[in-house]
């Protein structure tokens, strides 16, 4: 015989005190609750056996009310699948769904939510946010990722899981994983730090989060650069701070303007490695001077190192922590890029003697971070899968964005110029005078091309029209004809 | 031959057109990362072959260099196990770790962190805090859940993953698994609720401060339960809330008291189900009382049904978001307890007309909640074995209860009464006058017994003395020896 699956038993009370028997009770219990739609037509319903043990009661009431219900039509009944309610409801059953209905009616007293609310900007779902396919950003070869090793680690991990790894875990992370990072982060991309400064988040946006909240205060005048990523803005409104933006050249961040437009600022948030959305590396100098003004105005530095594990030229660039000699840089970092976004891991390097004040903040947003993932990347980065990937994806990417850069070169009318190739996962096609991003946006998403505006990136006047392009998904030999369809577009509109 | 694990490439630069030759700049740059500590003593080196490739030149130089480094004795190299930073250094290498020390110089400069950094009491880790052991609180019976269903279902999900899986998920969750959670919830907990208003989350801590920052302004009175639980209080203390603390006597929430306190309350922080720590379960009259209140002031009320799908009694008590009429009660949940705590997956019910604003600020906070859990999870309800799991387990630890509640009331001798044992994991055992909670607790602490004191879950003085005692974790046998342990303490404190 198929075994039925067992249903969640409903919530009903019988009262064996009551002059109403108790087949009548929870007659009238289940009747109510399909009428009121608190049970669903199909919804599977528990034994008469389970419920009867449940409520502490013999089977015959029990029996007596099922058989009355299914007598009316409420409840049907088959053969290996149990008993459900009628997937066809009887008439006198209202159609209406009442009382669900009754969550909707809210139009009566007052209903105040937080002012921070209105200081974000309604989630404007634009088609080319997180929709993929080509020029989509933030989307990787997902089809390169070694899934076999990776099924590997997690078997290893879930199947005989240890009690330490089922309970809750440290607020900060997992303490190999932490050692991994710190290892990594040394080696590839110069940050000091030690294992003990790590904590680990769910990826940049739960970093800034954290930093925000552990840092900043409302109204606190904050940098952010102009243009730059809308969500990182979002944190920092949401926290009710000042945004100051402060425009970005070919050498990065002005830091003359940003001290011109807010001396006092209480932070900077930058991207110096490969700036979002204009890709431009910072330069040494400029690096120097945030320092410089950050130790002299007592303020902090984030700097989000959200995909420059991929450089293509030869010249490796530090990061801005690792040449940061006053603990003012609050390091944050992601593996949305290097491995796949569901993972939702990435970590925070913070300054030594904030790690507290750090760890008590997250304790009380989300108390710690889910194990499983911690433990299985700690193995992939120590057995040396972590290297291998990144080798692989660095020439995958490399090829892609060749092709990618070269077919804009030859086919792409209007374009001015390609910036900020030199490292990630996207680069910016600047426009040449006259043409719209939004309107060439707009339209190529109606033929699935996910090309973003660089003008939607300004929290001021766009002082730039261009596309921001992501390479990650295409391949190679897609790349051609997706830019003359672009080309195609822009030439009409 | 044994594979060797690839690893990290450092990050190195060289400089074509510098003087110095090639194979002293890449001497030179692995001596600094060496003496600075970037490169820590044991940790594997790429090979020659990788690196010349990865900076683009021959591999001569790199050989040299290599060379030079192994007979300075910087690296060291094993058959089988490549090329690596020596274990042991050489004299010349400075044993203190300069540049990596330079992040503890934070002496000078101003480093303000937010005020609300100050409203936290410090994380003392009292020893009774996730401690794994008798009484500990939120401690399950872990021996119980079924791993093998679980792995099963795990590899289903994670050895040929669909490309929506790896990829950033909704916001609010995956629907598949909102919809059985919605199923399960108003069938089990008679919650009104439609998939759509089911947001996914890490647990009741992350639901918390959600609901917190799109529902409250710094400044907002908020009625706590007095005693009540410290780390709900953090949350809306971290948004500069003004915390009203409501006492709770046997039938729950003090509803007329918190009236008189604080009758313009923008909302109100409760857990009807089973009070934490008290363990009561509100009453229909104040379930009631709390509802009119609610809906007159125009305030929220905030239900965490942490627990309640155990219960031991015949009389199952639907939720109080299930009564209210006027959508004033944010629902939210956790499987931390009904699965396991690593999990991190929670749920919160949200207002039809709250659903935008909720997503909006989840966006700004973490993005999405990570997905692999999230479709198991969802099989795992729909396939039934998530009823037969709680099924089984109310079993389970009503049989712990039964024993634990008996054992107390024959041989604590200053146990006053068991308070709140019918439902959930834990229950207090109310002392008798001169009995202090902190003592025994302490006492008991360094024997490995994780009594919680009373007290310490007041915002103001304790009108109590008590031992809140967990459960979950203690099998039938262990509950009379750990019980008798207590007592003996007890009667030496």
């Amino acid at each position: 015989m198929k075994r039925v699956a067992p249903a969640v038993l409903p919530l009903i009370a019988v009262d064996r005190k009551s002059p109403t028997p108790l087949h009548r009770q929870i007659y009238n219990a289940y009747r109510a609750a399909i009428v009121g739609r608190t049970l669903r037509p199909g919804q599977a319903l528990p034994s008469t056996r389970a419920l009867a043990s449940e409520l502490g009661i013999s089977r015959i009431p029990v029996l007596t009310a099922y058989e009355q219900l299914l007598a009316e039509g409420y409840f049907e009944s088959r053969v290996g699948a149990g008993t459900s309610v009628s997937s066809s409801l009887p008439e006198q059953v209202p159609s209406r769904p009442s009382p669900g209905a009754s969550q909707t009616r809210v139009d009566s007293g007052a209903r105040p939510v937080a002012q921070r609310c209105s200081l974000l900007a309604p989630m404007q779902q634009a088609p080319w946010v997180h929709s993929w396919g080509p020029f989509g950003i933030s989307q990787l070869a997902l089809e390169h990722f070694p899934f076999q090793v990776w099924s590997k680690l997690m078997a290893r991990h879930y199947r005989t899981p240890l009690l330490g790894a089922l309970y809750y875990g440290d607020p900060m992370g997992m303490p190999d994983f932490r050692k991994a990072i710190a290892t990594y982060l040394r080696t590839s991309r110069a940050v000091h730090c030690e294992a003990e400064q790590i904590m680990v988040v769910s990826g940049s946006q739960q970093a800034l989060e954290i930093s925000t909240r552990v840092l900043l205060d409302s109204g606190s005048p904050v940098w952010v650069e102009e243009p730059g990523y809308r969500f990182a803005r979002d944190v920092l409104a949401l926290a009710g701070c000042k945004l100051i933006p402060v425009p970005v050249d070919e050498e990065g961040l002005n830091v003359a303007a940003g001290i011109q437009r807010g001396r006092k600022a209480r932070a900077a948030y930058v991207t110096p490695s490969h700036q979002y959305p204009l890709g431009v590396t910072m330069s040494a100098s400029r690096r120097l001077q945030l320092l410089d003004w950050s130790q002299r105005a007592g303020a902090w530095i984030i700097e989000d190192d959200y995909d420059s594990e991929y450089r293509y030229g030869n010249m490796p660039i530090a990061s801005l922590q690792g040449m940061d000699r006053n603990s003012r840089v609050i390091y944050i970092g992601t593996f949305s890029k290097v491995l796949f976004p569901s993972l939702r891991l990435g970590y925070i390097v913070v300054p030594q003697d904030l790690v507290t004040q750090f760890r008590t903040v997250r304790v009380a947003l989300d108390l710690s971070p889910p194990q499983l993932h911690q433990a299985v990347l700690a193995d992939f980065i120590r057995d040396g899968h972590f290297a291998r990937h990144l080798r692989r994806m660095r020439q995958v990417y490399g090829e892609r964005r060749r092709v990618l850069v070269e077919t804009l070169r030859n086919e792409l009318n209007c374009l001015q110029e390609v910036v900020g190739d030199g490292a990630g996962l996207h680069l910016t096609a600047m426009l040449k005078k006259g043409f719209s991003d939004r309107a060439i946006s707009a339209s190529a998403s109606r033929q699935n091309l996910w090309a973003a505006p660089l003008s939607g990136a300004y929290l001021g006047e766009p002082t730039n029209q261009g596309l921001v392009l992501g390479f990650g998904s295409t391949r190679v030999e897609e790349i051609p004809r997706a830019v003359r369809k672009l080309q195609a577009l822009c030439a009409s509109v």
